[in-house]
């Protein structure tokens, strides 16, 4: 990454991305509030989902925090302040609250994504990491999502990522006590599909980012969309069938399989 | 407990409910015949299934066994009686058996449910314990479910639970195999959600019913809905956002949030 | 197996049918080339399944392979050529390619099936082996699925397989990496559903087809039906209700509560 952002992560703001090569990586960037987020930063994230879908040069997209957690939630004082004032905080034709709207594009992005857990991860932030393809975590990071202990309903998107993803049990478990898990744990129930030490997390994260950046972008687009879709009891069968036709006549394979011939990495 | 209750647990009888603050508690009750259940006992679960879901002060059910098992399935000879005479066991209207009914019923209840398997668990029973939303097992219990031996097929609320539980593969070596798993396995593929010595069994039964009812209880009943709908794939996605939304602007968030920023436990 | 079957195997030929006692094994024979698949071997295959699910004598379906590979998937010079020359290499009308219906016709064979990986399993056969219901594979086993790294979408029920047998994000791993995994990871994500040595690998296979050749032939293949259509989010509940039904005044279950109570093997 350039210097220049190293430098403007030295005070808060909304989202930064950068960029370096076919990577991406968006970094969330208010440490001393343990990069919960702001409704600005929300709308910063989609503006920024946006480039990075629309830029068919960029082939992974990395999620990560400044400082020692990787992100707090989305404000509670915000939630604090509906609850106590506002009678309809969200538009009854709405299907879902605006937090969830951000995971679900995050989920549905068309590249594949990894969330570089450099510590914590809280509340509805828990269900960002979920949304990404895979979720690297430090040893010492730690996951609380408390909304039972709040009284609070989570949206129904993330529900179905928890249960998707962990299984019925281990969403109940999360859903219903409202506990603290910590990384080893987190990696047994598969909320963490790696887990390493602080000083060897970006390796980790490197390693996956450039295996990922190295295959072919159309292939692994519609099988992630197939994937999500399927476990959300939502595959477009038809859609699906298509796409795996037209993987049989496309650029991507003739590279594919030439390279494979020719015993040399693939360049798509 | 009463000490009325623990009288009564000394000769055979059919499940018995006992109260204790928030907690419900509901033992089966026939230790000479491993807890086996006669359709009276079925009957006799389903109405105290009734009174602690309208008992708005109960906020977790726990239920478990007297005796050295958890409970040994439903009477094998009234099964066998049926099949050697009856020519239409069950009308033909029905959607199911009557066993059935009775661990659907378990599984939607309106309150977090712990399976505390004081000791083996077999046949149709393994059904009941999978229907809770947490099962907790001394690391000396067993479990045997051999409709595949005795030429049964399993009833689909149960196929249902054990495939969303347990995983498809799973799920087959139990039907297919119809062979007896121990504690230790039965813990590594999910079946069980924690396992302790039989001495430990109360204090990690007790922790958790414990940290249940401490939570918000309409939260928690909406997202148990939620995980259970979506598990069986026919989430309820208005109802789901209609109680996510509601949440926002009732009573329970009013006071977890309070809560929170007192820094004190929340009293739902 | 006779000897007529261990002669017929020196030379490379389609998949091979060999049948003892209640059980049948398909092998795969062409060892020179990994038992790489080609269109003859898949309808041969097919040809097998139809007789091994005809005859009523056999209660147990093995598959493997000779040699040091199980398979080493669709023949890549097929697909090569298809890429490089055919406009269309599948007719618009089909729902997918011809290897993914033999998978398919695989999964819902009406009999317990167990995949025995006698070696590395590659490409379209790593599908071959999840459409059976039990996979037992020795320690030395590995399995590449290069889809991502070939261009090619894989077909939409592989992609329901890995994800509903392994998980959404064992499935993305798989899918979005292309990377080699050894034996024990595939026995960590569930791919192998069991891991000896080589040398223990047909005790481990003839113990398990010996169990699931002396169960109920009918409630298996019920149970199997149920939980495949499930998994699939297809289940037609009203036949598996009926089957449920049935299965309570069938002949098997006669004979299994009579073995049952003359605590004998049943005879089905």
């Amino acid at each position: 990454m350039s210097e220049t952002t190293e430098t403007a992560s030295d005070q808060a703001s909304p989202p930064i991305l950068s960029i370096d090569g076919p990577r991406a990586t968006i970094r969330l960037n208010r440490p001393q509030k343990l990069n919960r987020l702001s409704q600005l930063d929300l709308d910063t994230l989609v503006q920024l989902f946006d480039r990075v879908e629309a830029n068919r040069a960029i082939r992974v997209l990395v999620l990560t925090g400044t400082g020692r957690a990787f992100s707090a939630g989305f404000d509670l004082n915000a939630i604090s302040e509906r609850a106590a004032s506002a009678p309809k905080p969200v538009a009854e034709g709405s299907s879902g609250s605006a937090f969830e709207a951000v995971a679900n594009r995050l989920e549905d992005l068309a590249l594949p994504t990894i969330c570089r857990l450099n510590g914590g991860v809280y509340g509805g932030s828990t269900d960002l990491a979920l949304a990404c393809d895979f979720r690297v975590g430090v040893d010492t990071c730690e996951m609380f999502m408390p909304a039972a202990r709040l009284g609070l309903h989570y949206y129904k998107g993330g529900i179905k990522r928890y249960v998707s993803r962990l299984g019925v049990d281990n969403a109940k478990r999360l859903f219903l006590t409202a506990q603290k898990l910590e990384a080893s744990e987190l990696l047994r129930i598969g909320y963490l599909t790696a887990m390493v030490p602080a000083e060897a997390l970006d390796e980790e994260v490197d390693k996956l980012a450039m295996v990922l950046a190295g295959n072919a972008p159309i292939a692994m687009r519609g099988m992630k969309q197939a994937i999500n879709e399927f476990a959300r009891g939502e595959l477009d069968e038809a859609a699906a069938d298509q796409r795996a036709r037209d993987s049989m006549r496309g650029d991507e394979i003739k590279e594919g399989t030439k390279a494979f011939a020719e015993k040399r990495a693939p360049r798509f």
